[in-house]
């Protein structure tokens, strides 16, 4: 379990983070909500505080001199609940975005009223009382992480249904790349031998309960592209027809073409001539060196097939990662800059041609489809009380991804984090690797 | 034709008045849309904006020194027009809560460059220049003035769907009502003999397109009740299993109940005791000596099929108000009293008990469904141009309304106005009053 | 009232003519329902039995000796039961078509036993028992007549789903017109001066009671088109873009033609070449001289607009009717052959190049969308008791039609005879004439 | 691959089986479509017959003397093509039901001509040639025992829509058990230890490609229920409130009993009293000692977590049935008596109390869900051509079920047998058993 005194500034620091990354919107963009998938971003900030609320300071029942906790306003637990049955009945999810009030600064009241409950608890965790809350604040932090990463995919594709495109940063002001980066070069498959591996999350600091048990799992022999599959690489599907071509598609992806009319991953756009794509810093050029993203597992697994390969499993991307060393984005320098939340980016950055035998860029830039459903590890069990509802209640009908993307902040990605959409899903940064069979 | 001086008054108070209107409202408020037929206050105060730029300003060709109008931002015409098909393509109607941009700040400014150039425009008028231009600046502003209305009841119905029930105005500060104002007494039906009469307006002052030509038809005798059926009435009904029971409605209306749980008037909610009623005011009792609104066409006609009465037809409604002096609101003084936008009460008065022989109420309070179908008049004629659009192509699948509302600007009204909505729109003000065949 | 002998004639008649339009069917045909607004064949000749039974047979409460009726099977009134909620619930008409039994052999004996019954009753009437049960036995001998004609627009339209599209009946014999009759010349519009008229059945012979009362209306002055507007005509609105100019549409309308893709009257195709329609004898070429059939109000209207003409409203056409001394098709011969159901033709037949004054083809061939909504008439009351709900209750959202169509027996059109369907519906023998103010 | 000898005895049989299943069945039962997911009988006939037409006679092309393949109707491939997009255009399937012809009789037309020119082929491959068709003439007759299945499934629905809930056969004549059998006593759970196990078709005899390649996993240890969960033990569940309890299911499957309303199996309806059961030999009551069928996996899901327990994984259930010997249904005696189509029952037979260690009725009585999302297993490759379509796009939001049921024929069975619906899926004779880690 993680320090209390860490636990305080790590909580100063990601709330913090969360109002940073919200800085340059108006009152209106809070309030918007572009489908039932997605929340506003008023939503966001006061259900993070609302989970602080419900699963942590009112649990404080003592020992004295506690005083019990004194909820903000009572009706936000009906507005803010998302989906914890065992809590309470709660505002249906896709008319989140007809509520007005409470207004943007209400919300932040209330932030701020949830954030001076919080410090005054964590000082007295430090002084050695409610020990028993740690791990919920821990699992507090990384909610509002994920949340994090949930505003930023949920602001964008609202933003993107505006026909003025409004940008929520300018663009890049300097170059993104250095000379001769266009060109990644070829993805080169490296091979991994059959084995016995061991599969899941150690108990080494946090982890979500849907990565435990440890447990063996037999890896068939296999090769792995080096890097994602960039905008250059799919742009060659595109002109192929792969949009056309029934025999790449699963039978659900085929009729998920036809039903919503994709022709290109979502943001792309052309107006006769190349594609565009819609970013956080407005609208601009595709560049073919970076990976591709907001792209369906769908169209990852129709991509995969025309170009002769398949999507790992997530055992085998799990152990690419463990032979790489890459345990957290704290791993080996290099491979992951500009990746990650932190870097302002909020694009995945292009891959430049890759040296050496590992493969590039399994952390950040992109959330990496696997052909792996979302099931329960061999032995796992729920977090006990409500959190159980947190993850095990969503294994079905759903892919899991693996390795954050340039929304994810940082310090929330692991090599064994589950990340889970349903397979028709291209509002998150999600993009592909290929796989072979060795 | 109205005097270009007089335009010019009714210009600036009518934008005025919108914008008191909106003058409680948080910016957030200003965006939600919470049903495909009702819109954003931020879009009609565009809207109305671009009605004025588009029917008015870009109409200036000349004769000098007039310079082309330039349009504050060319691709608000796709944002703003509403259904102007010969104008240009347009954003989709369901889709307007979905534009946090531009902001209500931005928004403002568009109204006030609008503004602008509309008052040289007028000045230039006076000075006998463009008078040609004259009837669009009139149906601009009665233009206004309907989305004035439309402004209250689309805000209105965002509002209830909040389960914060949040209000727009504070509670009424003094009672609503003197003692004894309690209870209106029952309607008595006036009589009216058979008659060839004139229906339609005279071309006296303006009128919209759908209530000319001035027309014979053929009023068979009837009678026709003294006031808008109240809260008390209507509670009756609903005590009497009103809702529960299927011979009383039409086939349409009866679909109506059962897709969507109807139970009572739109708005009205009970938790165990007496019903409450949301207002713009906020939630508070029923009073039966209200007019009821917020009804459907079906349950007017099934309140009607129940008190063994009928809705009148247009011209009975018509010929009673002809016949009572009612050209306009600025008819006959009292019985008008506290029904219109102007009055602050944003709900229908209570109704006192009648006396005389004069029907109480048929300006202002609440529209009342009439029995009639919104169909052309012999002989009618869109205006020219774009305009045209404007009334003529929704003659179908609609009932008119007559009388104007509580939400209804006063100078709006007149006798011969035609509103019309859908059999099963109720988050209009629409109320009823009763008829009989002589 | 009809003598009972002339209803016991007619009892027979009628409904051997119902299985004698059913005799090309094999049973597979009568299972099938396309749509929820169109009813298996099976369906319909059990619920005509159904309403002998109901409204009839069970009303047999002496005097003795008549007993007490004993139903062939007491399910099947939740079965065949329609719309009549006063009567008991009903199985749910979207769902009709998934019902294979009762079979069609036990369907027949059905109505072999209730044929049995009334046989027996009505020989007790001529007997002089049992006189008030006279008026169900002649509605429900209406009645039977109108399922006659849905019975042929609802197979129609299920077995043009079927890519194979079987004909019902082999292809015309003989050539379907005389040389010459290609060309019906263009239409002349014959004038009316405006009047008091008098509108709606005079109570002589049978009538439903949407007919009544009869009362008096003003006619403004108009002029009507001398004959229904042919599928020559209707093509050159399709050619001169007709579906594609939003400017000649009703705002529904236009949304009807982009939802549904409407590019010409229903049961035409194109294959490259010239238009086919499918008809109740197979696929084969438009005959432009034919009256355009499958076309809905939307479409009418909008031909009319396109023409500079509009639709007649129902008054109009009823005084035309009368002042052609069309009371019913047995009126003057010559213009009404071959275009009732008894033609065998079961397609509206070419119309040859007129003479003299009179409109031509006012009774059979297509109905004509007239341009009124359907409403009560002044003092309307519905019949009483459970067979008020025939026609009443649909008094919204619908045009009414005149005329009657080749579908229709002859004997049971009136000039008075009030049909209606919704604004989209176009599976119907619909067409149209056209009117102008005078 | 099989003994020609032995395909053509087989051709015959499976090919007879279809029609005897049909004898019971009116024309009208043929054509009727209940939903879209299922399709109608005579469907079912032609589609079983246009596989045979071509996957196998279409191919012959030589060696001669065999002439060209003359297809029955060159329209029937667009009509019963199921989804075979390489192959061409097909039918929307939703739209299946609104086919009344071809006719049944025309359908057995259809089905002479295949098998007749069938026949033909198969005493040529008898002498030697066409030995490369040998492989479709398999998959096709395998295909043809799947949609007796599907046939069983399909007619079983669409009867139970009609309020008679008609029978296709009469009830049992004889009692359905022995006495005693009233109470199968409680599941006993088996243990299996931990190990790396092969799992997979090992290639002898047919096999679809999705069982293959054999391939090693590591399954971890686990005990499984020594027979099905039981209607006796389900409706515990239902009486302790299982479908009331949003903690007792996945996300998905709570909201699936929201909005189909589920209370109990499909099939299963109560009036007051005990609940009853619709089979295809009519309703009759529930039967504690028979296994429940017809529950979605999210019903056997929440099922075994109220049960403290888990659903097996395929793997798991593929190794209880190797290690009992059980590789096709004419394994060991006993266990699996009356449980298949051919047993005449047309229900799940009532399980007697066990003895002995091995697990009762693996294969036959009811599909079990497995805790496995289909996908392919390491190494998968689609068969080649256009039956590669067969299996392999259909892997995604869809659950493995093992074993067989009453409606699958007994030499269609095997112990690596993988079928797939979709988590919400009732129609199929879908059961449970339980499992738990050990």
């Amino acid at each position: 379990m993680v320090e209390v005194g860490v636990l305080r500034a790590r909580f100063d620091a990601i709330r913090a983070f969360t109002e940073t990354l919200c800085a340059p919107l108006a009152p209106e963009d809070y309030v918007i909500q572009s489908m039932p998938d997605a929340s506003p971003v008023k939503w966001h900030l006061a259900h993070t505080s609302w989970f602080f609320e419900t699963f942590v300071l009112r649990e404080v029942k003592g020992p004295p001199p506690s005083p019990a906790y004194e909820p903000f306003d009572p009706r936000y637990g009906f507005l803010f609940n998302s989906y914890y049955v065992s809590v309470g009945e709660r505002h249906s999810r896709p008319r989140r975005g007809l509520l007005s009030r409470p207004t943007v600064e209400e919300t932040y009241r209330y932030r701020r009223h949830v954030d001076a409950r919080m410090r005054e608890l964590l000082a007295e965790m430090e002084a050695g009382r409610h020990a028993a809350l740690a791990h919920a604040v821990e699992v507090g932090l990384h909610h509002e992480q994920q949340h994090q990463e949930l505003l930023l995919t949920d602001i964008k594709h609202a933003l993107a249904q505006n026909p003025l495109r409004p940008a929520m940063w300018p663009p890049e002001p300097a170059p993104t790349r250095l000379p001769g980066s266009r060109d990644p070069g070829e993805a080169c498959f490296l091979p991994y031998p059959e084995d016995l591996r061991w599969i899941g999350h150690d108990g080494a600091g946090f982890a979500y309960d849907n990565e435990a048990p440890r447990h063996r799992t037999f890896v068939h022999a296999f090769t792995l592209a080096s890097r994602p599959v960039t905008c250059g690489d799919y742009l060659a599907f595109i002109e192929d027809g792969g949009y056309t071509r029934p025999e790449l598609w699963l039978s659900g992806g085929w009729d998920a073409v036809a039903a919503n009319g994709w022709r290109a991953p979502l943001y792309w756009e052309r107006d006769e001539g190349a594609f565009q794509v819609f970013t956080l810093r407005g609208l601009r050029e595709i560049d073919p060196a970076e990976p591709v993203c907001h792209v369906s597992y769908f169209e990852a697994d129709a991509y995969a097939r025309w170009a002769g390969a398949r999507l790992p499993t997530e055992a085998e991307w799990e152990t690419a990662a463990a032979l790489a060393g890459l345990a957290t984005a704290d791993g080996p320098p290099g491979a992951q800059d500009g990746a990650f939340a932190e870097s302002g980016r909020y694009h995945p950055a292009p891959i430049a041609r890759g040296g050496g035998g590992a493969p590039q860029r399994l952390l950040g830039g992109v959330w990496e489809w696997t052909a792996s459903p979302y099931a329960p590890y061999p032995g796992f069990a729920p977090w006990p009380g409500s959190l159980g509802e947190y993850n095990g209640k969503f294994m079905s009908s759903q892919m899991v991804l693996r390795g954050g993307s340039c929304f994810t902040p940082r310090s929330h990605i692991r090599s064994t984090y589950r990340n889970f959409f349903p397979p028709n899903a291209r509002w998150q940064m999600s993009g592909l690797r290929l796989a072979r069979a060795a």
